[in-house]
């Protein structure tokens, strides 16, 4: 199994913002997308973190998904060495100013090295959108996907209906 | 020509945002990606911006960038309808408090619905992240978008070669 | 009693936001004001949310009050389908920004489509602010509201009584 | 004309908010809908604003459309008088910090006083928002909104021609 | 007791502030100086409020300390009826954002009305610059500030020196 | 003249606080306040700031007006060596981050040294507040204030008048 | 000991910034560079901390640390009286406002004294700041942050290897 | 002159800092320190930056200023390959929100990466801290360190009193 080729790499700065970027992880499991989980950050190990994403196409992955709190740099360094589509999470880690400052360290990158970013805490939603990154090339993602997005709406509508049964009883006028 | 399939849909809330979102226009241009351009308002022509999106991937649309201001439900409105990747530009128009609410607006998206966010006005990296999408199953686009990155390295180090040159000048010591 | 016309209808994006919400709930039932309360998403039931406000006129309905958090476009576009006021009730929800994303995607909405904010989770506001619109052809409700305002006032006062009395004693001079 | 009864009160805290309010006056104008507008300062005129506000209900005005900037205490001082529904307009005034302090003073109105707030400097949206409440009990208005809205939405679906046509020329493959 | 003409009159929204505005209440009493609590709300009692303040000076009073959270109006307003000082408290109430509302509701006051701004929360030193301000007429309190803050440096001194003790355990070297 | 009490002492750290805190100067010597004007940096000074403070009282000043840009110590360095009470002026100065600096540089002093901060480039509203405090033991100045309010409340009313004969004119219905 | 020179002085403004500013003295203690722990405030006891700062130089010492919360001028005010670099530590006090006013006072000084701002609470980055200055002219420091440089990296390298052997067990496909 | 050994390498993303960083060569100029002025990004060009700054100690380089807007990590990542001190300058660029990007990117480093964070625009305050680093083992340095905090004082003295002789003429009293 460990030698399938990734699709997607999912990288974090530290071992703490894995509940967070687990999200994603558990995501990508139920879509059969195969990924790695790497905890390389881009201050304390900048030269695997370059590593890792140079080689990312010539291993065949398609997509990378980055997160990291504080000042977030690690999105960013690692659009720096790989032309592959960067999907960056804000992670409102303990350190971080509510999470102004990750979000904005990957936010605002320059003209010429795009991270897309997600909501903070968005892993989750990163996964998501890596997925319909690869279904733009994959029929079955794509079904998948609008299985998926069918299948929210349903939990939405039924979270309606209870409300409006229970509003039945509250809803008292003579 | 104008019935190409369009591989990318770039889409404004207002005529006010074209002088922000051409450049997006420009860069798929000049990859040779044929694109749409539409002004349609979340607000304004809720009906025709769904069916815009509900159609695109039938139409053999693969990306939808959406750039709006303000309160900017544009993207995740478009979001809403399809499963295409949307990729979402914050417009510091003239109506926004320099562009914290577009950028939230476009960020925050909840769980389940992802939009790609891009740095305020950052049309032009919307551009680039929707061919590296596509290069993801392109390898012509790979090949360009590479050729982009080293054009754009070297257009960095030339400038510093310049600032080298003007700092033997002014660097004067005895 | 489910066939009597609501007058208002109470919309959120999530079942998360009800604890917030009922308080609207809770008011318009103490002043008799018939109501409906449903969830429906801007992102996860667009089709739901937009059919509801098309037709909430035309059902009687004069009102709209709408809560979500994050990116909270649901009282916007429930606003896009209808000439009915719309009052946006922006939520701190577990995925907002200290409520400032919930805020601005509420707040700051284009020229031709208003959405009357209320206070960060000020969902009872958005009910009485309902109230004083029907008010404004409705007497009897008039009524209510001037009542109601009386007395809040006296519980204001009798708390200063209240506070005057512990004054005496607190206050020790010589 | 001037004995007309007035449906809705523009009060601005400054002359200097003339230019934001005056938007609201036009478009009222515009639906003929009678109105005055008024100059007190909350902090200046303060009687002169509560007598205002106090008798407005009496004179038989609906609705108050009340702009401010900085400490923008105007809008809620008035509905601290009045039942009748209060909408607020933050005014990015030269002295207010680029609109921050007259949005959240405006905003968050404590519980049982609300304001109906709109966007930084959305004075024409306060005059529709005061249309639409006047349209829960006027047939006639409600015709003249739809014609608006529908008008609006003609606009923007012009300009999307517009801009489809600039597309033809500008886009070109080969 | 209770006639005695109080110097300061403290003045808060709502009981929730008291455990905030106490903190006031017990330096002037520690000062001797003789003062009056209020809880009067700028929305809910907005004539008693006008009348404190209005009829101050002729009881004899010299300044107005008031604090309140959210968009709080209560020290501006208070300030409107009065030429004596007033000294504005913004408190982090629970319907507050991060108390920024607060702070910019009272601090942004238009030219002509100011309200002397404290801290977020800073009820006790509204109280010494309500004393700060007696003194400047009272020889007596001078001295007494001068010997609270003599007291003060004395205790960050001690302190210091508490820690220097420890530091000489704690700081090893070889 | 120059050998006259000062009542009021006017600080600002830099030359280029003068176009902002001269509007204090203006004010005082409208009300025949003697004051001197110091232009002294807590940070480039710091010893001629402090004896200018700490000299103060003994001099027979009454009041310190402090004005500053960015990390705006001068009025809490000023308070530290004085009991007279510190008016602060935050200045929106170029090198400032729109004032957010300066505001909360002066506003959020430590309990025991409080500064009475003013709106942004308040300094008039400093000198008014400087007027209140003398007043408190000054009839003469007391008068003068009142005249100063009332004065200014008649300005807003006859600009309310201006506005109303245009509204004659603007205001056209059938 | 205690009469070794110190070469770092760490300053704080208050007892209660203690748990964040002993990470600075735990670091330069592991570093062995001698170190002296003062508790002085900028606005209680300023002479003291003028002094403290004014003669650090003659004593030997070649650095301060300082960090306060709030209107944090202490890491500035001895920056007034030193040409000694001076790192400031901004203190997420509980009076602080979310941390932000003590970053602003601290980070954005004035032209000419500047302070090296360290993130929020970041006084273990503080003292290796301190200890890279130290090292620019000692060669035995300049090995020890090489070491902590690589050991740290070596964590980031393990915590990654940990991870990603529970990769192998949670990615499951087919 | 161009193979003396820098003391000080000034590094910026782009040509379009070099108006704001051009102030640090400047000072540095003044003070003969040798240095050397680089444009590289941190994402355009990140080996040839990750390169100068893994060769700067051995080149026998001291110090590193780096300068950036928006998303600035190039302090960051330049700090991540060397143990030599890193003074970051935030840039207010064009593409930056109002610097707070720049800001919070620099500033909230991770444990163990410190960066000097200035004040925004800053680059002189960069330089004057370089030197009193490099002074902290240079009798020299140190003296002009000494000259240049005189002289500005002297400025600020002479500036005061040109404004006291205004004060004179302008102060009029009976």
């Amino acid at each position: 199994m460990e030698n399938k080729i990734p699709s997607v790499l999912i990288v974090m700065g530290s071992t703490s913002d894995l509940s967070v970027m687990e999200k994603a992880a558990e995501f990508l499991n139920e879509m059969k997308i195969p990924f790695e989980i790497h905890v390389l950050s881009a201050h304390r190990t900048p030269d695997e973190a370059a590593n890792l994403s140079r080689n990312a196409a010539q291993r065949g992955a398609k997509i990378i998904i980055a997160g990291a709190g504080g000042a977030a740099h690690l999105p960013g360094v690692l659009a720096a060495f790989t032309t592959l589509p960067v999907i960056g999470v804000p992670v409102k880690s303990s350190n971080s100013i509510d999470g102004w400052d990750s979000i904005l360290s990957i936010l605002q990158m320059p003209s010429g090295i795009p991270v897309a970013t997600m909501a903070l805490d968005g892993a989750k939603n990163a996964a998501i959108f890596a997925t319909q990154i690869l279904a733009t090339s994959d029929k079955e993602l794509q079904k998948k996907l609008i299985e998926f997005k069918n299948s929210s709406a349903k939990k939405v509508l039924e979270a309606a209906n209870e409300i409006a049964k229970i509003n039945k009883f509250q809803y008292k006028i003579n």
